[in-house]
């Protein structure tokens, strides 16, 4: 549902300004002009979205990388669409992309593994079990 | 289905013995033991991790965390309790988990959203579409 | 797989005359279309749709809001696009629709939670636990 | 994971006030005694379900059950047990939550055979291809 | 929530009874004695079952690691315990289920990089897009 | 992404012949296509698909039908195309896909049913449970 919005509010265009200053660019993603008949969520999820995904303590390259497991996993064409071009962006090579898809992978089949064989936390690792010890 | 080997067959002790040297310690996780019905699968599986959850182009840490993002999604309660354990032990912060979290939480919100809302991928994006043209 | 039927049974023309009437239109959707390669996977679906979908102690239009949060976290688009149109057919406003997609967002980040901090039911929660006791 | 917090921040005690006050209770559940180990991540989360979750042009009630059917989806045992017990006591009987049960079900199954099928949207369902033409 | 139920109503009795003839058994699984609260959820589930796995084109025992196959994709801890226990006793070897794991294995792993590399389906697969030409 | 090579490195072409040889047909598929970018990734998905589809203990047709329905847990359009193509090819008849889309929609259901009424796994089935009796 790709909508172009022919009048914008004053408060949805500010955003959309925000957007483009953010970013350096002139393009305003599908997903912030569908969002935006939601002038309240759209707002809220812009200002999660540049607060969050920011340099902090992980770096905004692997903030990237794992916005993109999440998206694998659950099946967003579109979010895994533009979040990896924004991951190679800031600098994901082809080499760690490789690596980034065979940790992806691992962990999903060992998960598979693991609920397949119905795997019990190991009391060492149980807290709670520990506790009540 | 906690089992405990009895008798142990030279290919899995092996592995077994492979797992203690490698993470320095005198305990198998539950996993490996579950796994251990299956010697082939135990070797390839323990083999995998050794060689791709290594330090590369991306660090062991990061790649803890990624496959704690993949974990969570799928929802697999002993990967999430085991591989956060393992990013904490190598070097994750409560400050790193805390923004960790965040970057999932906000992946999944937009994942939802973007699905919610049938987000087509902007044509700009989409590589196949534009070489059509 | 859009098929167009061309020589319908009279148990797939059936149906399509129920379907017909009872929705007052004259458009078969797609999903029945395609269904009706097997008349009687077609029948009982349609029949249960019918019954299950209808006015009860639920309202029709919160038994398509139901509907439509199950097809979001299924990431089915085919049905959040058809569901979520049904639904404001029904009734449910703008406003409606984003306190929806709010509670759906909201369950969707606390279940991500719970599941990443394996939280444990309450024992005053946990029926079948307080009976052991 | 549940940790009974012995030292508490002031902020988490707030919380904990408020949650005790807005339920008329004296009980914490585990989520928030797990969750108080991140002080902002309690207090916004909390602030959300309290607004979020409360009557608006959808009926707690209704919002509840909408949770609980993004929880089934999730498989999140924690929020499953917690959300449908909260949907009982706001009115939820068994005869409600067969008719819920069943749309959840059927919005399951037919979610899967669209999938199956690779069901496409009917074009006059698809505002975006709509405009296109 | 394990229910044991004390007083069963006539209805639930003589499903109870199907069951334990139909599988030679004195013993009603946990999930039919907490589905006896919903006695036509009961009946028609059991009457489904009953029908749906038995010998047909499909024989019972491919029909059950079908059965698991989907189980473990929905981390449903309580039916692939008890479904992969019905296939073993229908004849599945350690063989088999190694082969049977490998193959979730493989598809998991594919699915998850068709998803990554938004691959999209190639023309001369897809039905519709050949008929619009 | 559909992404035609032009200039194909020697380990690529290989790859390629062998899987034109295999499945004797002149036709690269979009899935190897696309995965040709990571040479190593291509060959060893290649290999292990190879080994672990051919007949076994599990027949070829049977290991297609269990690839399909974990595709559909996975919601992924592309494999449920290409292999539910693939299981026809190997013999599966309109039966046998109405028996197996049967199969795949009862586990879903009551996979769904077991998760909402948190089923617990019977003492008599938990093989780990018994032990520490």
């Amino acid at each position: 549902m790709t909508t172009v919005e022919r009048t914008i509010s004053n408060q949805v265009n500010d955003v959309f300004e925000d957007i483009k200053q953010t970013r350096n660019t002139d393009y305003i993603n599908n997903f912030w002009k569908d969002l935006s008949h939601d002038e309240k969520s759209l707002e809220e999820t812009w200002s999660q979205v540049k607060k969050i995904m920011s340099d902090g303590k992980i770096s905004y390259l692997y903030k990237e990388m794992i916005y993109v497991a999440v998206s694998i996993m659950n099946n967003c064409d579109y979010c895994i669409h533009t979040h990896t071009l924004a991951a190679r962006k800031a600098g994901m090579t082809d080499e760690m992309y490789s690596e980034f898809m065979q940790v992806v992978l691992l962990a999903n089949k060992t998960n598979a593994m693991a609920t397949a064989m119905s795997c019990e936390v190991d009391e060492r690792f149980d807290v709670s079990k520990r506790k009540e010890v």
